[in-house]
């Protein structure tokens, strides 16, 4: 086990340090959400699968913890009872699709667990524009969007031009053709010609990280 | 000069032969052109330079021949006075930005020189979606809609979304970064949740053949 | 589930609501199916698997609906009795080999439903080029062309050349080595010398849509 | 001409409208200036070679206006005297590199237009990590850092792992090589593993715009 | 200067040295071709300037020697007057377009250099079948067909699926958009259904010379 | 079953046809196969599996048939016992490694079946050159080299340096990191300083039927 | 079986022959260990699956051998009792995420075996840098560094700035979206600022050899 | 003038800070070179066009320094007269081709000026492999061999295969058609089979940093 975890990270970068659960075995994420839990009080493990959810949940006392676990986002989140969870703002989330819910929830259950309020709208694509003025009168008290979208990726591009809020837009690799992979998306969006801030290809959580980031950021003014 | 021009294309496969102007020498033009208006009657050049324009006005007597230089489109047409033109129908043409509108008007100036009558609106961007709606109340005669966008290459796919009418798209290689070149544009139009016809980038004179050979699609019922 | 359905999608854009199957679960697709029938009379869904399409039809009563299903190319139409489909035209689809089939399929299935006669003729590649003049004989009623072509994806320049009917190309992701995944294919089509209107890799539903959107074009005068 | 110009754009979504100054001639420019000083009162022109800024400045009574000319951002401002900004936070530009300092200073001139009070601290690139340390230490007031990379884009990764300000990472066109056209760097900002907020290759524009949404972003309560 | 040529290469690997003009200045080519014309008795130089041509003839006593200039393939060949060629075969060049025939020229004239009898036959491309069924009317004694395409790329397949004698395809950097470059037609080349022997992009050297090694082949009986 | 197969292709374009097996169901190849051989007295199918092998060899009578089955690599060919094969020449199959010795036997099946005589050497990686010239003089008699290999592929580089046969290079998808698809050796190859034809990554069988194509290249004079 | 090795390879190119198990049988691999056990004292397999292993060590006497597996870095090392290793110097390996342990324990594993002293220092990646700088304390007598990372891949840069010890770079195919195989970390690790000796994707093994030959590098002076 | 230049580099990460100078003007490279003259007593300057050579040594006293300037390797060194040189080693530099020549005089001059002995063999590319053999033997005195080389970039590969010395791979830019940019190139060295380090493509300077680090390599024992 190569275990070498960062315990200051939240107050140096800002972000508190969550496992990326693909590419490790149910054995080391067991270890490393033991370690989590002793040390900082609360362990996020994202990208994580039912079976490994499983066997991380067995080896602890679920009675002593509280366990949220976002099955189509895959996020499992475990924390002592005690853990002291501070709001931070509203976040609002759409999909263009209804298959890139699975992003959308990875970003909504890592950005809630960071403390953020969440309003969801999915699958409101550009191919029918009235859903889009819709989900944005649901969405008016959010202070930053997360728009995640697949296939040729334009949402964020119309959302940002019709609302004030900053977009993070999320590519998915939703798609087949030239769309496989995500890379139409994400191209799309890096060329908006509103300013959307752009993460990398089914990255949920950076998202939400990014949204929590900004959230959090100084608002006092300079020391001079 | 090797020349080995198609006289019957038209009969055959429904578009007149245009002459791609560009990696021609002037001479291999101006005998290009006194060859076609022998044998046809009309010579339309397209990717055609000022300088090129002149040399090759210059070798015809020019008051004998209906002469059209889009300069913007860098389309030149010359006919024969008596050249019959026939109607074909009625072809839209927007673009995203000014940017765009070169290839456009290369469309638009094929376009016209087949027969179709022209409505232009140019310079109506996703980033202000109200323009949108005002350009296609502007549009609302026209059988098919050329859309015209670089950068994210939104447009078509928002366009195609709100009306009825057939869209071709058009990706431009007009932007810089990722978007340089034109591919971001064109996976983006190929990607369309709603389907628009796609034609390479820049490719102004294919939307123009394209809605030619659409609006004189046969309409009469099968020789059963 | 997240369900946003587009009611008004036909009389908005010209083009009924499809459902694309891959990445829904059958349950996501038993409650779509059952909310299109209610809502529109009919559900017509892409890209759905044997497995899928069996737990579809057993949540309904079969009895009381027109169920179509075209396994090769798996699309999946179910309508009630009384839906009234109106005839709009004949559309052709040739493909270039038999692994073309199963795109030129979804193509087809989803033109018949939208109310297109079908005429097909399969596996005629360019490599025996009177196979294609045979082909293109057996197509001459049809007042638009889908060609379905991987590999090198020459066949639609070649038909394109040789007949005064539209033509959409469809590229496939039939092929090995450099033709894996249907680029080599896309280019081709993109780069004909004589235009043609692509959509993306494997896209038949587009093909089928767009031929619909251009048979459905307003041929009526200008309201001038 | 081809003007639409968007008045609207700021009060829809955020940001003012800035005009792209490539690829649009001198005269151009001059007609889309007056239009917008006439409208808006300010005229913000990125791209702008140093030819074209002298005809705009001479088409205008430059007695009668704020001028702002950044040569190295190639950013041009014009406003009204009477212009009323408004100040919205403190924004840290960073870049890798000396030659990274163009697009540098086109996101600083944009947002110090913008209302941004801008901190610059320019060539602190890896290879030099006691540099970085340095740069921080003057930029801890500012409430978002803008860092700008060219070649290997490996430091917006390092500064966010060092700060708790939100971080928009702008890849620069800056390398050779695999480097040439900003994808390695783009690419590697996109994978960082402390999330950052990525924009386009050289867009400075962009990055300004961001910090510019966010430092506005609402910060008071939601209408509940 | 770096001159380290190879005196023995034709006995050795079958095709003679030939010098590639291009990267290399005029005073370069002139020391190569003096040892040249010492060593071998003959230069030949591929992508030479009409500048650098001007500048190497008059380096020699041009009364002494054979001089051939192709200007449109950029080939120079400068031999003694008692070099003995020996004739190889029968050569036939195609090209789709007149934008390709810089490159046909090329083959052309190294083929011819090298001792093949060449049949030419310009812009025959695929929009026009009958044009093709002539080309090949005209062509029906060469032993190999060297096609050269940019676009699309279509025509090797479309001859190499019609003839018996084997092809040679040459894509060519004709194009613009998807096509620029020469990519397109490339794949295009390697995917054919008829196997054609594809050499690199615009490198109509390389096509010549393996149709000099494929008319030298070694037609005896194995040395048993 | 779309089968359309072209009995003339043999005459017309000089290579018999081969029935491609992936793709295909071992219904389809088993009604192929009775076809080919009631029409042509022969099938030869290339990448097929032992299961669909097994399946087609179970629907004839296999005692009144010429059977080879090439399980390395994937070639399966049936003829009737009164078939008549004609000798054409000696091709030598070489790869760089033991994992491209799959596409070498499907090289090597193909072209012993079209009737030439094949002299293979295997494993022969440009890592150890002496071995290089040591399989070069087992190939000596060989009249065209067909050179197979992945990674970085130098082999034909290397091979067409040392003798005068033509080389035909076949890439292979054998592989890890950049090298992985064959991309890396099919630049190699296509950029080889001696030209070498290539064909597509993987395509053992088009290299056999160029080197047949060009074994039987007419050797007659003119008809002049 | 084709099995052509090559026992002379280490005194010619200073590399021990290695096998690459990877799409190589168990019988393969069997046949090869005897062969190289016989010819040489020792072999070693690199990307061996834990089934194949299996196989391979019941094909031989386990009691004469000396046998090391190692089953994270999937190298496989039997060699003879009195097989004589040599000592060459130290090599630090350094990971920058859990995930990239496969591809670092290749290289030590393969190292060890070369004779090299390995200090393992792993899961440092640059979000957190404090632990870099504990790592290269633990470094600080390696005299060459193998830095081994995924994702944005620019820990081989930070590290190639803080230590004078040369460092050879090895991206994984660890990561996601436009991480994902790789090419993201290859590319920043070639635009690294600081130089470091790349080499291929997940190629563990060769930045052994290279570390194994840098430290064999001939000290002595110059014969003059 | 954004001036931040490293002082400590040198016995920092063990490589002298060396100046790029393509993208800066000559005004900032005199300002640098003032600089590093009098903090470092050396300025090296790489990428340096004539013209700013000039016009940075016409801002020296040029008696008062030792001034080496290597034009086709675009390197300018400029150090006080009692600048002390230490000897590190003796490089071999090697070039495929007399167009790699730039690159390899840039890594020549480097490593020269870091105190290497330097052995140039140029022009001798795998197309003739006796002359491999003959520089081989030139070089055989060389502790480490750059080799440099464009088109199919195979000299490395096979140099590495051939001697125990380890070599440092240069792809470069010289190609045409799909070796253009030196991708071809770069790909094959990363696929070598007997492993080479690579730098990135035209980084002379990388390979001779690289050289000097690995001749600098501690080679005393551990302080245990």
């Amino acid at each position: 086990m190569y275990l070498n975890h960062d315990k200051s990270r939240e107050e140096r970068c800002g972000i508190p340090e969550v496992v990326f659960g693909e590419g490790k075995s149910a054995e080391e994420l067991v270890a490393i959400v033991d370690t989590f839990l002793k040390d900082l009080g609360r362990a996020i493990i994202t990208r994580i699968s039912p079976e490994k959810t499983e066997k991380v949940l067995s080896s602890i006392d679920i009675n002593k913890f509280l366990v949220v676990h976002n099955r189509k986002g895959r996020v499992l989140s475990i924390k002592k009872k005690d853990f002291v969870s501070v709001s931070v703002g509203r976040v609002g989330v759409l999909t263009a699709g209804t298959s890139d819910v699975g992003v959308a929830e990875e970003a909504a259950a890592v950005a809630e667990e960071f403390g953020c309020e969440i309003i969801k709208v999915y699958d409101v694509g550009i191919a029918g524009l009235h859903r889009v003025f819709g989900a944005l009168e649901q969405l008016k008290d959010a202070q930053i969007l997360i728009v995640v979208a697949g296939m040729e990726g334009a949402l964020p591009s119309v959302v940002a031009g019709l609302v004030s809020a900053p977009v993070i837009a999320v590519p998915t690799s939703v798609g087949y053709g030239t769309g496989e992979g995500g890379k139409a998306a994400l191209f799309t969006m890096l060329n908006s010609c509103t300013p959307v801030a752009v993460v990398n290809i089914d990255n949920g959580f950076g998202a939400a990280a990014l949204a929590y980031k900004f959230l959090k950021m100084n608002t006092s003014g300079p020391q001079k």
